[in-house]
């Protein structure tokens, strides 16, 4: 039944936001891409991403295109740069109409095409330097994860401006990888070291129908873990000596997500954004394919992901070393890793989830990643990116503790390994995707970012609503044709226990199944008020959290607080919240871009009664103070210093 | 004035160790250093100085000898196996005559003497497979530190039985460094990567009263940081390549605590064995040449070791990486370092520093460390060791966080690197050193360790105590020839509040000066008793130390307690201590050898009531529980489990 058509986002929150991506961080990515020298690099050597004076991005295409001369540089992934910024600029031609970037974009496409090899293949490191060794090092090659990444890109900007080029360079790319891999006599049966291309197949599939590539997308999610000796076996035909990456021949195959076949796969490990690629693209194609035991896993890897390893921030990745999840229910705030990219991952794997099942659960954590763990990765200024996402920050002890060495407490404008700040723009310029999830005969509400929105058969809805600050969400549907269809309202996890409803002026008390509140609608004109529990929570982790024990994280809606040195005393750590409290909640539009504030007096903190290292306890006390909060996402925008999200609790 | 001539330890704590270092220790590492296979290794691959499968260390010096054919094996320092286990048998032999281990301790004496070049020289790795680079990559090599280990063994075990042979290899080994460091014209203006050459020249000088030894060992220590570029040159000399320990080139100077000359240091950085050996040579060569500078730059380093980066255990050194420091106040508990060696170099730097200043300060510090953070590093059983010390510890996240895989939750047999067993040995064998401090006119009863003590003039000095279970110290000193001395008597930090002091059997209220009670001592009798605070104290960490905010850990005497999964429910970081609260206090002899258990009601665990992984704390509870403390060192003992010092408290 209905399909969305076109939609308007009216949220003065979102609307900043891509605003911010059509007039900041597109045109200063298009120049970091471009190394125009525009910009002044700011990075840390030490924090996680790596420190870069240049991208050199769109010079490698042009070298491999014949328009330069020159050699390759960056990580060999480094041509997803360009992709990842032109999928974004799709996204954002289509809110932000301007000749300037389509013709920029366009321009990309010319250049992309002309540095592909007729065959199809794409990746300019192995082009320039190494053409002998295509395909021949899988395992850190990144060559499938590139081509994923344009196929994802070439599919956005098709669908946004009609590009027929963009769309047949992806599919030239499938075809070169279908036949190079698979099942097939004569095929290699090979699987990417850094899963991307099982999702981007997918979701060629969905452009075009051409079943070959949701074919060749379930090959490489089945094929993983199958055979666990290949990339051991490429490696030493290529050569021991010659990693891209130096050691990752050694991290094993559990690192890599391929030390058994996915189904008996019961928990997510080693390198988190490729963990959560691949389940992005297992949900998607287990839908797709309608393949029970694949949906059964994804369901699996999901669960243990929200439910077991997931900070309260939505951040995921408790290790610097390599990048990885560790195990369940190791959740430390001051040494974890939670890369930008997977809270965007977590996002994708969400949305997929919640197209086969609609479920409140999914849009939660969509929203706690929109709203926190993703959003921190990048500045109000658009410009600036972390990397890494702390929940407790301490300048000193980045520079001091090398255990804490990767934790930028300043965002970096540019990485070495640049993957975040192009991952978190083209989240940003396409939350329009997460409002609705039409299923059936049903029309989901998933995400509350004021808008309107048209469907098929005439059908508009209009959202109004001040949130992520104010909990009333105006739902006014129209349906000239008076068809009859379900439309469903997600309840935040955080509202559950207060909530009201009225429909059409009425309050009801609508029966909530699997987190959603569904109304049928006949009428041609329905208006529909869910009002959530906007009060500050105070939220604990579970008892087997060892660094959130005793103490209590701040929320109010979906936005989780944090204390900022800028607004309090230092140490932050000696604050301690009272047994009972309450929090004045205040909007300030000049501060942070505009954002509510929550300030209590309902604190204490510890006296310096003692300036030896240790004392007796009996000359220790609390006092009386006052903490100010400020939304999570908005740290690290106004001074360099420390930062905190978890709370000692009397 | 007076001499210790004589001393007898009769504490039943001591006198368990003692034999354990005669019956268990010395012979199991002899096994050991002779690869005689009888013991069976058990390590743990991840944990901190490495997995071992043999020592080779006496092959090696055998290889040298011309009595064995083969390959060195080990790290560069693998000789200082055999010496440290030689030092460590001089002590014993001390105590615990055998005929058995006087020969074999001549025999090694014997080997090494074939082993030394004839110009002094005795690195066998050197030797056998790089005889062309003696002394050419000082920064990584060790030769200096193996030869200051001899020298330190060769000194001990000439004073306990005569042997000669043994000091004059110490002696060659001081001329051949003579000959080849130091200022004069032609000779090399090297330092070594890994102080221990300063302590032990040191040593050696006071041994035998040549003045050319403590030349050498200040010229080593005033060296050190005025040349910052000459590792750098060496190793470019040497080939760059051509590294000992992979990386270590790149350490820099700061890590060497050679950043720059030592009386500019404020702080101790680098690796902290090192900073530590450097520090107690520093000591011990200020007061033997009453250089004033490197006095007051020994005072600031160790006020900021001790003030400011020293766990509550006594161990230090905060991070992995590089086995080092890393900042003030900078003190986590599960990812901590506190090798076993860094210890009991504190034990020296102590002694060092109350050999030059009778203050209570010193001895408090050596207390920490024969109680807790040095004892630590060895199983009850003798044979089993810790590496690093941390003061929480979790096998589940030794095994799943790669940040703390260097913590050990069980004591191994060997290491690769196998630094500790021996040291710990060598201390816990000489414990009878730390009793009394002799300067001037006042003898200091500085450790409480029963003992009966002659000195010189016919004075025996007493001491009867059940210390650290009981704080009842009876001194009873004989002085037949009514000999005028000063007798002082140290006052712990953690008695300064409540002791009780009688002299001769009335109640007296001394005057405490430098945290010492000193008595005019004039008679032929007298009878001193100390009664040291015996209640538990809560302690508190300065509001600096961000991981210990909110939480005391408990210490009754000198020792410091822990809670262990053994005797406890997990996850222990449930645990909530009671605002007041009370602890009962029982001896049990047949539990960990004997010890005082602490037990309390006053506590209280947060309830399991919620599934989820966050959730609101409106439905979070404590509720009534119960507690018991086992001592810190005696923790891993009985199972592999949880561990814990510090707690939270309402
Ligand atoms: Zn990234
Ligand atoms: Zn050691």
């Amino acid at each position: 039944m209905t399909k969305e058509l076109q939609t308007n986002i009216t949220s003065h929150f979102w609307q900043r936001y891509r605003n911010l991506m059509a007039n900041n961080s597109i045109p200063f990515q298009w120049d970091m891409i471009n190394d125009n020298n525009k910009v002044e690099i700011t990075n840390d050597a030490f924090a996680a991403g790596g420190s870069a004076d240049k991208s050199h991005a769109i010079a490698n295409l042009k070298i491999v295109a014949g328009q330069e001369k020159g050699h390759f540089f960056g990580m060999d992934f480094q041509d997803t740069d360009v992709y990842k910024w032109l999928e974004s600029a799709a996204y954002v031609l289509k809110y932000a109409p301007s000749e300037k970037l389509h013709k920029e974009a366009d321009s990309v496409v010319d250049l992309i095409a002309e540095a592909q090899e007729d065959g199809g293949y794409l990746s300019t490191m192995f082009q320039i330097e190494m053409p002998e060794r295509k395909f021949k090092r899988l395992q850190q090659s990144h060559e499938l994860y590139s081509m994923g990444h344009y196929i994802e890109a070439g599919v956005a900007y098709y669908e946004v401006t009609g590009n027929q080029k963009a769309l047949m360079i992806a599919e030239k790319m499938a075809k070169c990888i279908g036949n190079h891999f698979g099942l097939e006599e004569g095929k290699v049966k090979g699987i990417p070291g850094h899963p991307e291309i099982e999702l981007a197949l997918a979701r060629l599939y969905e452009a075009t129908k051409n079943k070959k590539y949701l074919a060749l997308a379930k090959y490489f999610i089945t094929q993983r873990g199958k055979d666990t000796e290949f990339f051991d076996r490429q490696n030493e035909a290529d050569g021991k000596d010659r990693n891209f990456f130096p050691g990752m021949d050694k991290f094993g195959n559990r690192y890599y997500f391929a030390d058994k076949p996915v189904t008996e796969q019961q928990d997510v490990h080693g390198h988190a954004v490729r963990v959560l690629y691949f389940c992005t693209g297992l949900a998607h194609v287990a839908r797709l394919t309608g393949d029970q035991e694949l949906m059964k896993t994804a369901h699996r890897l999901w669960n243990d992901t929200v439910k077991k390893q997931m900070y309260i921030t939505g951040n995921v990745g408790q290790t610097t070393t390599g990048e990885a999840f560790t195990y369940d229910y190791d959740l430390p705030n001051d040494s974890n890793y939670g890369e930008t990219c997977a809270s965007v991952a977590m996002v994708f794997f969400g949305k997929q989830m919640l197209a086969s099942d609609l479920n409140g659960q999914y849009g939660d954590v969509i929203e706690k990643e929109l709203f926190n763990g993703a959003l921190s990765g990048i500045a109000l200024d658009g410009m600036h990116y972390f990397y890494v996402n702390p929940l407790e920050a301490d300048p000193k002890a980045s520079k001091g503790n090398p255990g804490k060495n990767h934790i930028n407490t300043q965002r970096s404008s540019w990485f070495a390994c640049a993957c975040c700040p192009s991952n978190i723009t083209r989240l940003l310029s396409s939350v329009d995707k997460y409002l609705y999830q039409v299923k059936d005969n049903t029309i989901l509400a998933d995400q509350f970012i004021a808008n309107e929105t048209s469907f098929d058969d005439g059908i508009k809805i209009k959202l109004a609503s001040d949130y992520p600050w104010d909990g009333k969400l105006t739902f006014t549907i129209e349906n000239p044709q008076e068809k009859y269809f379900n439309f469903a309202v997600r309840i935040p996890s955080w509202s559950l226990k207060n909530y009201q409803v009225s429909f059409n002026g009425r309050e009801i008390d609508p029966i909530l199944e699997k987190q959603l509140v569904t109304f049928p609608i006949t009428g041609s004109e329905t208006q529909i008020i869910v009002n959530l529990d906007m009060r500050v929570h105070l939220m604990r982790a579970n008892n087997y959290v060892k660094d959130d024990m005793g103490k209590v994280a701040i929320q109010r809606g979906p936005v989780i607080y944090c204390a900022e040195e800028e607004d309090n005393q230092v140490p932050l750590w000696c604050y301690r919240l009272r047994n009972k409290l309450t929090f004045t909640a205040n909007y300030d539009n000049n501060l942070l871009d505009g954002v509510v504030t929550l300030d209590t007096n309902d604190v204490e903190r510890a006296n310096q009664n003692s300036e030896q290292l240790y004392y007796e306890d009996d000359s220790f006390e609390w006092t009386q103070a006052h903490l100010r909060l400020i939304p999570y996402y908005a740290w690290a925008n106004r001074s360099n210093g420390q930062m905190q999200v978890w709370f000692n609790k009397a």
